[in-house]
């Protein structure tokens, strides 16, 4: 792979990921339920993928944090037996209006992009 | 819709617009073969989305503009009979290349989010 298609993937990959990221976390919280730290919301990720997609952590909480100050997620620290304390995550009654809203988005251009590509080949 | 929600969704989708644009004027180029204009290319993604999206001909350009600036495009300008001069674009190989990267990319990742999506509603 050349230089130039190598940074060209890497750049749209960052790009998907910049507007799907959100969007995959507050589904997790919404079907939770019960709040999350982010260990656990890096498993669940894992498990929905089939482990297809390991899920790094430390990406995470940037994403949790921009979350929370739209008000979509709340959060609360708990202090931990076994560590540091962990904060616990849950979707807000906003970020439920939020997420439906993000998944007709999602759908729409989606299939959009799937239309295209798909003229593509015909 | 609340102020919050009706932000975070436009932030949302133009998030999504950032990584998919790119993909689907380089999917055009490549289906059409022959070089096109902007007015052409703005025809071709309404006919592929049967007019369900109307593509703004002013957002397209910048888009042209950087993928040629990543050689991903080529672009010549031609007199018109019938009005200012026509920029016309072409994928180059090294845009075919980026494209079919691009192509397995967004698969990748659309399973990727319609997993997390589905799971929430099981």
């Amino acid at each position: 792979m050349t230089d130039t298609v190598d940074s060209a993937v890497r750049k749209f990959q960052k790009e998907l990921n910049a507007g799907t990221a959100a969007l995959v976390l507050l589904a997790i919280l919404e079907r939770s339920g019960d709040p999350l730290y982010g260990y656990q919301i890096a498993k669940q990720l894992e498990e929905t993928t089939s482990g297809g997609v390991p899920a790094k952590q430390g990406t995470l909480y940037p994403v949790l944090r921009s979350l929370e100050a739209q008000g979509l997620l709340s959060s609360r620290v708990e202090p931990s037996v076994a560590g540091p304390p962990r904060k616990y995550y849950a979707i807000t009654p906003v970020g439920a209006e939020v997420l439906a809203a993000w998944r007709d988005a999602w759908k729409h251009t989606r299939d959009f992009v799937d239309g295209t590509l798909e003229g593509g080949r015909s």
